[in-house]
Parts: structure tokens; C-alpha cells; sequence
């Protein structure tokens, strides 16, 4: 049996062809278009679901799986004030796009999907729970308990990059303070790398950017404490050390002890996953310590989609 | 039908007989008499027990349930290391029990119990999902999930009082630092407010502790604040402010939005629910407002039993 999954973004849209037990068949990405607002975005991604229907060349497609930004309904079938996308308010996207291609569809959030790809494609098949974090632009997180996702009681658990661990501490892109998004989201751990840099002109990747910093990712960091720059991996075991924090809080409310890393900042590998596991053992309570592990999932982007096609199996698959 | 329900501490063995319905029909409480040893223990609890039984008149009893200290095994039959129990590791309560009684038996922690009672029978009915928060000598947690008890893989979930809000904050009796224990457990706050009393030697409360606070409790804050006394007052919001940043943390992760107090610090009311309203709701991310509610449960320690006997009508009850 096959299913689509689709990744939704501000930019682009990309389209997955997903055997239930293979995985990934074909994938491919067209413009969102966003601009041309919402009618048209509606157009532009049931082009991109019948594009990757067609690569099936004529098996069976249980239905689509949806990778949304915005706030999800609890049923999976409406999405709400997602941030890039021109026009939408809450858009009741499952009906819309059954109406242009003929498929049942269901949404959830990329970071759930991301644990939903993981858990039946990835890393995660070997758990039946795990706690699943996306280190990317944000900070985004996902629980997988007993197989299934863990959704709360509206859809909207596991905001695990807003998650407090310094009540003082710095601002991301919300409302909340001290969460590990404002720690290890790509920007503000590139801006916190760019104030230390700033203060040792000595120092290789001081040279490397000529002291201007605006360019400067996560993954020049990682690179060059793979190449031996201590200032690099003191910040990377810096940031290491504050998911260590968050991973304790996650532990000590849902006793759940494998947490897997995946996203960009994650690339940084043992860098941020010692002092991570590390800070987190120092603050752990001991009956939690027995099976507490922290992985690393390299399915990367193509685990949302995967994630997306799952939805769609569990769903809509006879 | 009838449960019973035990509560066993330190010094004290408490029995409740519970109606199904009714809730609480009669209760006791014999000395544990800890110092003698294990095999004396539990013949203790077994004597708790029968005479609990024989309030029954004769009326069938489903089995027991009992709220416990330290580990409690996955299958809730066993406990390992209970603080305060001399010569306890790991003890597989429940089949001493049923040896000596012949009730089936099973155990829980004590504020897993306290979120039990009160969806059972208590403030906790009127919700499908809640987070019970115990603000006691320590702070201990319990969460209802659709009407059941979330308990992570192993059972351990919900330490609660060890969610971290600093990580640089104050210990408290775990290895976690800056968890709201450290704030809100009764030995900590009454520590951090004789710290602070100490510099006014003019207000009331130093007056009345004649400038020696080794037997100054919250509820001699609440009393004071209550009559007015500014001080008091704003120690209590600082404490409810500290809680208030350790529920955003259960909201985002768990999104169960409706949290309810119990145990002595709890009852200090409004000035400790507002000032924990004003910070949550300034750090809660919007979508997580609606619904938002804390709640007083005044069961107090009835709660535990009463949550005890609904672990035996849950897992004996024909």
C-alpha cells in the first residue's frame, strides 16, 4: 500500500511517494507561491499531491498525510494562523484539498511528524516511547508513547523548545523565556557564538569570517571543533549543556528515557550530546537514570514526510 | 461495593473504608511502628487493614489499595527503598499483604494516589484531564489523562517538584536544582522567608517569632498575609510566581491545562494561585490560554486514601 506525504512550507512544497513498508518511493518539490494567497496555495499543493500520485503510476493511495505550520485542530482536519503563508486564518485544509484531489487527508505538526517518521521509519522503531526534539531554525518537539503520539488534550503537547529551564533567561520566538529554543535554535545560537567570537580576534573562526559574523550557522561551529577549535566546542558544550536541562524536565514529567535528536544544530553529533547527556545525569533523579540515552536520527527532512505518509496509513488504510 | 484504602507513612498506618460511590465511610490510624523492622511492618499493615475490614459489618470488600513511599514497580506490587521504613529495599507489598489478609493488594505513590482521589472523588471530577500538584513537605505530582493516571514507561512520571525553572536555583532533597520544591516545599520556603524576615526586625511576624523562625510555617505566612501583612504577602507571590513558570513547563509539554493544588502550602489559597496565574499565563504560549485553570482541592489527605480505594475498585472491582 502507498500514501503521500506532504511537507508544507512558506517557500516550498514537497511531495512524497511512501510505501507502507519500504518507506520512501519518490519524492519531489515545487514553489508554495505563497504570495498569490491562499486559493491559490490551496491549487498549488494538490498539484504537488496529484504530481506525486502520479509516480505511483496507478497502485492504490491510501490518502495524504500533511506536514502544516500553524496550530492544528485536535482532528487533524484545520490549521490555523500558520506563520509564511499569505491569507490563512484557519483554513479547514483536510476538506479542501479531498475537493481538488480526491484523497482523504489529515494534518498534523512538522515536529510531531518528525517523531511519527522516526517511530515508523527511522531510529525510533526500535522504541515504543521516545521524546523526539528538532534542532533546526526552532526548537520543536514531539512524543511518541505506546507507538502513538502523545497529542494532549487538544493536539498541542510537546512544546519541548519552550520548555523553561532559566525563568531569567533569554527570549526566542515566543513568549516564554529561558526555553531551549533560545539556546539552541540555529539564530540564537549563532548570535551567543557571535558575541564570544567577537572577543577573540585570535581565534580561527574570528579569521574565517573576518570578525563579521552575520553568516556565521551552527554547522561552522560544529566544524571547527571537529577540526580542534576549543573555543567552538566550548560553545556547542554550552548549548549541550542547557538541552540537558530541558531533557531532565521532559524525563522527570513523563518518565520517558530515550530522547533522539534530529535538525541541523543536532549535526553536531557527541559536540552537543555529551555535555547534554552529561548536565543531564547531574540533575537527573537516580530511578530515572536506567535506560535515560540520547540518539541521533539521520533521516533528517525526509522523516516529516515520512511522518506525513504515516498519518495517512494509520487514517485512512483499510 | 467497598474498597479499602491505606495510606502508610513513617509513624503512622492510616485506613479508609470507601464506598464505591459514597466515598469515604469510616477511617483509622495505627502507629507504624517502623523501628522494629520489616516483617513487624507489615503485620502492622495487616492489622490496619482487618480492622479497617470489620467496619464493614460484613459487607463485601473488593481488595486494597495502598499509597506508599519510595519506588513503586511498574505492576504496583512491589516498592523498593521507601524513605523513613527501616530494613525496607525491595518488598513485594502486595503479596505479604494478600498472605497475611487474603485481599488482593496493590500500591502507588503517594501523590499519584492524591491525583487519583481527587478525579475520583473530588474537585478532580469535573475534569477528564488535570495536573494534581501536592505542595507538601515536599512537592509531588500526579497526572490525570483521560480519566486514568499517566505513568510514563515505568510508572515514575510526574515528578513534578523536580521540574527545573533555574538551573542554577536552590537544591532541595534531590540531586535536581531550582524545581519548584526548592521553592514551595514547606521546609524551603519557610527557610527563604526567615531569611527575609530577619532584615525587618519591625513586622509583625518577626515580632511574633521574637526574631527565632525554626518553628515558622506557611500557614503562618498565609495567616499573616491574610491580616494584612504586606511581607508575608509578597513572599507568597514570590513562591507563586516560581510555581507559575513550573506549570507553563507541565502545560507545554503535557497540554493539560487545568492544574489543581493540594496539601498545606496549597492552602494559602489566592495568594499563591494569583501570582502563580499572572506569571504562567505571561510565559504560556497564547494557545495554551483557553481553558487555563489552577484549582484548590480541599480533600486533603483523605484524597490519597480515597485515590487508594479507587486503585482497588479500578483493578479488583468484578
Amino acid at each position: 500500500m502507498l500514501a503521500i506525504g506532504i511537507d508544507l512550507g512558506g517557500t516550498s512544497i514537497k511531495g512524497a511517494l511512501v510505501h507502507r513498508e519500504k518507506g520512501l518511493i519518490d519524492q519531489l518539490a515545487i514553489d508554495t507561491e505563497a504570495g498569490k494567497g491562499l486559493q491559490h496555495t490551496l491549487d498549488r499543493i494538490a498539484l504537488a499531491i496529484n504530481m506525486t500520485a502520479e509516480r505511483a503510476h496507478g497502485a492504490e493511495i491510501a490518502g495524504v498525510g500533511i506536514g502544516a505550520p500553524g496550530v492544528i485542530s485536535f482532528d487533524r482536519k484545520s490549521v490555523s494562523n500558520p506563520p509564511n503563508l499569505t491569507g490563512w486564518t484557519k483554513v479547514h485544509l483536510a476538506s479542501e484539498i479531498t475537493e481538488r484531489t480526491g484523497y482523504p487527508a489529515l494534518l498534523e505538526n512538522d515536529a510531531n511528524l518528525m517523531a511519527l517518521g522516526s517511530a515508523r521509519y527511522g531510529i525510533g522503531k526500535n522504541y515504543n516511547s521516545f521524546i523526539m526534539l528538532t534542532l533546526g531554525t526552532g526548537v520543536g518537539g514531539g512524543i511518541i508513547f505506546n507507538n502513538e503520539l502523545f497529542r494532549g488534550t487538544t493536539g498541542g503537547a510537546a512544546e519541548l523548545g519552550h520548555v523553561i529551564i532559566d525563568y531569567n533567561g533569554p527570549e526566542s520566538n515566543s513568549v516564554t523565556r529561558g526555553g531551549i529554543e533560545a539556546y539552541l535554535g540555529q539564530r540564537f545560537l549563532s548570535h551567543h557564538a557571535a558575541l564570544i567570537l567577537k572577543e577573540h580576534p585570535d581565534n580561527d573562526l574570528f579569521k574565517q569570517f573576518d570578525g563579521n559574523f552575520s553568516g556565521l550557522e551552527p554547522l561552522h561551529l560544529s566544524q571547527a571543533a571537529e577540526n580542534g577549535n576549543e573555543l567552538a566546542k566550548s560553545i556547542l558544550a554550552w548549548a549541550g549543556e542547557k538541552l540537558g536541562y530541558a531533557i531532565v524536565n521532559y524525563i522527570h514529567i513523563l518518565d520517558i528515557r530515550t530522547v533522539i535528536l534530529s535538525g541541523g544544530v543536532a549535526r553536531a553529533g557527541n559536540l552537543i550530546i555529551k555535555p547534554a547527556r552529561k548536565a543531564a545525569l547531574s540533575r537527573l533523579m537516580p530511578p530515572f537514570h536506567p535506560g535515560f540515552n540520547i540518539i541521533y536520527e539521520d533521516l533528517g527532512n525526509e522523516a516529516a514526510m515520512l511522518g506525513a505518509a504515516a498519518l495517512a496509513f494509520d487514517g485512512f488504510e483499510n
